[in-house]
């Protein structure tokens, strides 16, 4: 009963929104599961930024109920040798190329199936060198949707592409991260957890390279305007702000910038 | 019957399309009441401008059926100690941060309950202190999208924060209002009614400060490219407008800026 | 069965997300036709640009099922003489101004009846003079969506409004065509149809103007990061590219311009 109501399938692309590109794919999803609720993760990603993508995919994925099929296309490589996989978890499906975008979002989950979008019974007749969002992965999150096993999409794969993630480093001074993501408020999202940020007890001092950035609070307005603020965001990791302005802009940060958090004295 | 079909919740944010906030809030308010048809006002509201929310939330909002459920999260203090509550109207439920943002939705609206968002059996279980849209104004929105009676979400609240909103000053010589919305086209949207407007009898003369702005029209082509134009716009206001152009860059319109309406001569 | 459950309905506009004109055009939608799915082609044509609609509704509306309800309103002379018209074909609605933006997407369906929108029963109650596409085009389409016969709409219309159309040229040189539509990532799309293409057998040369652009290929990657590639891209069309880049830019490519297409040597 519950499988038979919940029929969402999320999108991350950087397609935009200028063209049809993003609702010529839901017109094929609409075409062959037309009982489908779509939802809009993001179509913003940076083009051909699959770190940014995955990092999308990973901090929304979470919050849309079992059985949801994330699709993620990202995919600077589409027409070339670059595998299409889905995959499978203990609470959702995945779609996308091979290339890393889903990869952050899958390290969190429990893996069951991973299989090569080989089966042409389930794409496109037709399928285009530049558009697979629409000719590949849209037909396969339609075939997902309404209970096409996985199995049945083409063969099994033993592995999927990883990104790098910059592990936070815990040592006695403190733990070494670094930025991950920075959205359009210009917040920039480190590498380090909400759980290891624990042991400071909520008092903390961070900074960038060598620059102070500011003491850890608990929301943006915990400082004056215009004042940078370091608080655990609402994706579970250590976050750099700046209240009313851009952190980014302010302190130069973008992904793979080093952040320090040490004790407070 | 009517009531069982109808299952709609519209969001006006301030989130932006770039990340995945929207498409989080999203995740949430279908995991919990998965047959929610869910429409997007906007999401591009200036950055903390409660001002600008309250308006596109007080223009858009009466074209959706009755019992439709109204989000709006334009909220820069977050976390902070201002309310979140949710309203039931004859028409409508609002729900948002008490800031204002839904202040002129509801100053057209009969007021039935207000009641604060503090029952944390309808939030989610771990309420960040940044992303209150996600984790308060969603589920919250589920919870009435799925008939809980708004009494069950908080305490009661004897009234709602407003903002303040230039009356239209009638007198002899004319009508005096200002600019309270500038929308994407350069349009300027004045806070002179289209009532007030009648007795014009459709001839009249704006100016915007001490400079002539133009006469009265019924359409934006009734003038020639690049002409301004005034006219009661699709929003219910006498609108300031150039055919083709921008009215708020030629004129260097914005909130606040004074209008006055003279008879034809 | 199947038309009892396909319940879509299309928009392709220059409102963009900015404001709440969308979100309107979807309350009055479902307000009348509560099972409507509702999708965005784009929003974002640019402003008044009735030939960038038309070639967005055309690659965009055929993906979708049959029986849906294609709107699209880019309508620079909304409130003056131009018509409204809704249009059946074998397979889809049509429904917009009668300037053109429909001409692409009809010139590749087989007509079946166009009717002029002129019975107010299927209208807004106050029609607005600025804002069509929430008070005409929004409830037509609507009424299309829950079933009212097309006739029932207004009175018969013998014929509709073109755009021109750069028709490619074949001669024993080559194929002239031009520039008709330039994308987001700077893609220029040519009126050379995949079809005329294939008499090059996969090997062609491309100029723009007097310049040489480049060779044909398959995909993006074909060629190396910055360089031109030209493909017949996923709309159908020949279409010229900058791999990671921008070929508008680099080429200054832009409706209109001339491409020619000779056999390679």
């Amino acid at each position: 009963m519950y499988f038979s109501r919940v029929r969402l399938i999320t999108l991350t692309t950087d397609f935009g929104l200028d063209d049809w590109f993003v609702g010529a794919m839901k017109g094929v999803i609409l075409g062959r599961a037309p009982d489908a609720t779509i939802v809009d993760l993001t179509h913003d990603v940076p083009r051909g930024d699959a770190g940014a993508g995955a990092f999308a995919l990973a901090a929304g994925c979470r919050f849309f109920p079992r059985r949801t099929v994330h699709v993620a296309v990202v995919d600077p490589g589409v027409g070339s040798a670059r595998r299409a996989i889905a995959v499978q978890t203990a609470d959702y499906f995945f779609v996308g190329p091979d290339n890393g975008v889903l990869s952050l979002a899958l390290a969190r989950e429990k893996i069951k199936a991973i299989r090569r979008l080989e089966n042409s019974e389930f794409l496109l007749c037709d399928v285009s060198r530049t558009f697979h969002g629409r000719d590949v992965f849209a037909p396969v999150a339609a075939a997902l949707c309404t209970g096409t096993p996985i199995q049945k999409l083409g063969p099994a794969s033993a592995d999927y592409v990883r990104l790098p993630w910059p592990e936070p480093k815990p040592s006695q001074a403190g733990i070494r991260g670094a930025v991950v993501y920075v959205d359009r408020f210009g917040n920039a999202i480190t590498s380090i957890p909400a759980e290891m940020m624990k042991r400071f007890g909520g008092r903390a001092n961070i900074s960038v390279g060598t620059r102070p950035f500011g003491e850890l609070k608990h929301f943006y307005q915990a400082v004056g305007p215009g004042r940078s603020v370091a608080l655990v965001g609402s994706s579970g990791f250590l976050e750099l702000a700046v209240n009313g302005g851009s952190a980014a802009k302010k302190f130069k940060l973008r992904r793979g910038v080093a952040v320090m958090v040490r004790p407070a004295k």
